[in-house]
């Protein structure tokens, strides 16, 4: 069977100067942008059960294919009929591609041009993860998007080394269309283990910090003819205006009909400022990592719930906040909760971070369609603050 | 204003044999009996958020005296308004008093008549707890039910020895009943920091597995006039058999028209034997704490989710149960995230657990109600298994 085009679509319903609203359809529902794509490393977020998260209004989870390749293995998900049904979770998902994971891994990995030697964190024992082997992870676990397996440079980079690194992710990216087009969600491909016959793949622009590395990136990529494309290699060290002026140049490369994914940003104004430059799709492990050690985002600034100032504090974390912690929980006995290492703590924080992040999302697609962005934006960014809560 | 009588009562409405059914009234809500309390030792059921544990039919919460007080301090919850509104739960809640904690810590305390010094397991600091002091902290807590300080033998002791343990709970019992009848409830008592005028008082009956004792503790706890009572000591060791007889034998001689509690106990089918006996209240860590170590209760036996024979298993835990871990999860899923040491494993492990715990008290409520207990008691014990399950 041929990877279905029916089954996947994206299309542009509202625009507002360079923010645009959509749909992007795939065979497990319908992902309204823009949208937010809460992090489900090894196929839960962390903290929640699938309920919070839908009760949330998640559209869609990340899973990483580096996590899944280790354990339980793409292969036994595949068995189990696909990581929808393995997790139970009937929505969309989008697997990144592992590169991200592996680049991390710093002395544990080596680079040769067909692909990457690492160490597993969990036993130390020798992995190898090629293009062609990261596209038949995600073909198994049968995600709605996977991703190319790209190089991401880290930050500080000089140009040539982002060249370099970039022309790689390029080779690798025709490798990754050429496999993923070769199995064409055929579900007889890999001794049968394809589960998701209408998964698309996403492209991944890189070049750093380099306005003349993405346009390259941007356009060498767009010609193999991926069904989306994301921005990569950002959120890595940069000044965040460098990191907007990057997002919006390379997002104004990329075709209109397609959708924009950049790749682990950011801070909920980050995310205001992208939509305002075209970005579509975001994911970040911020607003559930920060949760996991006391960190609430407010509108107010970030509050650091573990700080004896707030042992006797009744109010709510962020008392202008309609989540379930906002409604029912003082600072005092998250405080506590936070202190105590309850695990209620971590899930309640979690709760507050993830609606923070998918209530901005649903006001900026609420402004776009009223054509109000502009104003929607001017008001966020006067009254959100980086700095600490007082 | 003195503790009020018409705020908390005790009704039986059905009866079956020895078993009973009734309604507990009290300041935060009713409570039918039987009745289990999910336990939620430091003010929040591990794993949960107080939506998940109303969700499951939880009519109360247990929460512990000593771990309270020692972190965030009876003071400080008492000066958030007590108990209910530092941790955001609005029914009833029981405190144990404190007791069987700084038992439980061996070497770490030492006895005296007036009381126990321990050591915090928190910093190592010297602690000290009396009657009078564990009345005190739970009026300031303003729990519903409040529980005498009483002091647990462990098993096995001689006769000598429960029969001196004994006559010290009772003794102390003394202390902890004119304690609280001189707060009264009144809320200008203790610096004004009692925070919940109905709150009552039960007194706990040891003596070991001694019939004689007993008897005789139950004899004098019951003149100390408490609005409820309860058996403790068992559960720590004694067969199965010899804890169902002493439940049973001490329970006949508790005034019928006063709330039966058994403290600590136990798995799913000791607790339709004691209400068989006319127990109304159990709470037990062992649905939770077993939860998070990946054992998952069921009809059929005790299923250790993180064997490798479950990697591939699509079935739900327990075919024929209701909750939501068993609607939308496998085997497989739960032991990968057992594995994987993620948070979702023990919080859909503890949902599943908890919901067997509730559902079997729903079950037993309604079969007394409809005069079926036998039969169902019978059905359960022929199709409930200790052994793992296979």
């Amino acid at each position: 069977m041929p990877q279905s085009d029916t089954r996947f679509s994206f299309r542009v319903t509202h625009r507002d100067r360079g923010a645009r609203a959509g749909e992007i359809g795939t065979p497990h529902g319908i992902i309204r942008t823009p949208a937010f794509a809460p992090v489900g490393t090894r196929g839960a977020v962390k903290g929640l059960t699938h309920r919070d998260v839908i009760g949330l209004g998640a559209q869609l989870v990340l899973a990483n294919t580096y996590h899944l390749h280790l354990r339980p293995g793409a292969r036994l998900v595949a068995r189990a009929g696909g990581l929808h049904r393995f997790i139970g979770w009937d929505r969309p998902i989008l697997t990144d591609s592992g590169g991200y994971q592996v680049f991390s891994l710093g002395a544990r990995r080596e680079i040769d041009e067909d692909g990457v030697w690492f160490r597993s964190h969990l036993d130390g024992s020798r992995q190898r993860l090629t293009p062609e082997g990261a596209t038949d992870i995600q073909a198994r676990l049968g995600s709605d998007i996977a991703m190319a397996f790209d190089e991401c440079a880290s930050y500080p980079v000089s140009e040539a080394q982002a060249a370099a690194s970039m022309r790689r992710t390029l080779r690798w990216a025709r490798r990754c269309r050429a496999r993923f087009l070769e199995i064409g969600g055929d579900p007889a491909s890999l001794q049968g283990e394809v589960t998701n016959p209408g998964q698309v793949q996403f492209g991944i622009v890189q070049g750093g910090v380099y306005d003349r590395l993405r346009a390259c990136s941007a356009r060498e990529t767009v010609a193999l003819g991926f069904e989306g494309y994301a921005i990569g290699g950002l959120s890595v060290g940069e000044p965040v205006d460098v990191m907007y002026e990057v997002a919006a140049g390379t997002a104004a490369r990329l075709p209109d009909d397609r959708v924009r994914y950049l790749m682990g940003t950011g801070m909920p104004d980050d995310l205001v400022e992208c939509v305002a430059a075209g970005i579509d799709l975001f994911d970040c492990v911020l607003p559930t990592r920060n949760a996991r050690n006391g960190q609430l985002l407010t509108r107010g600034g970030p509050l650091s719930i573990k700080q004896a100032r707030f042992a006797e504090d009744a109010r709510p974390p962020d008392p202008g906040c309609a989540c379930y912690t906002c409604r029912r929980y003082s600072r005092a006995y998250l405080r506590y909760l936070h202190v105590a290492g309850e695990m209620a703590g971590r899930t309640l924080n979690t709760l507050h971070n993830l609606h923070f992040y998918l209530d901005t999302m649903r006001r900026m697609r609420e402004a776009i369609a009223f054509g109000t962005f502009d104003s929607f934006r001017r008001r966020f960014q006067e009254t959100f603050s980086r700095r600490p809560r007082s």
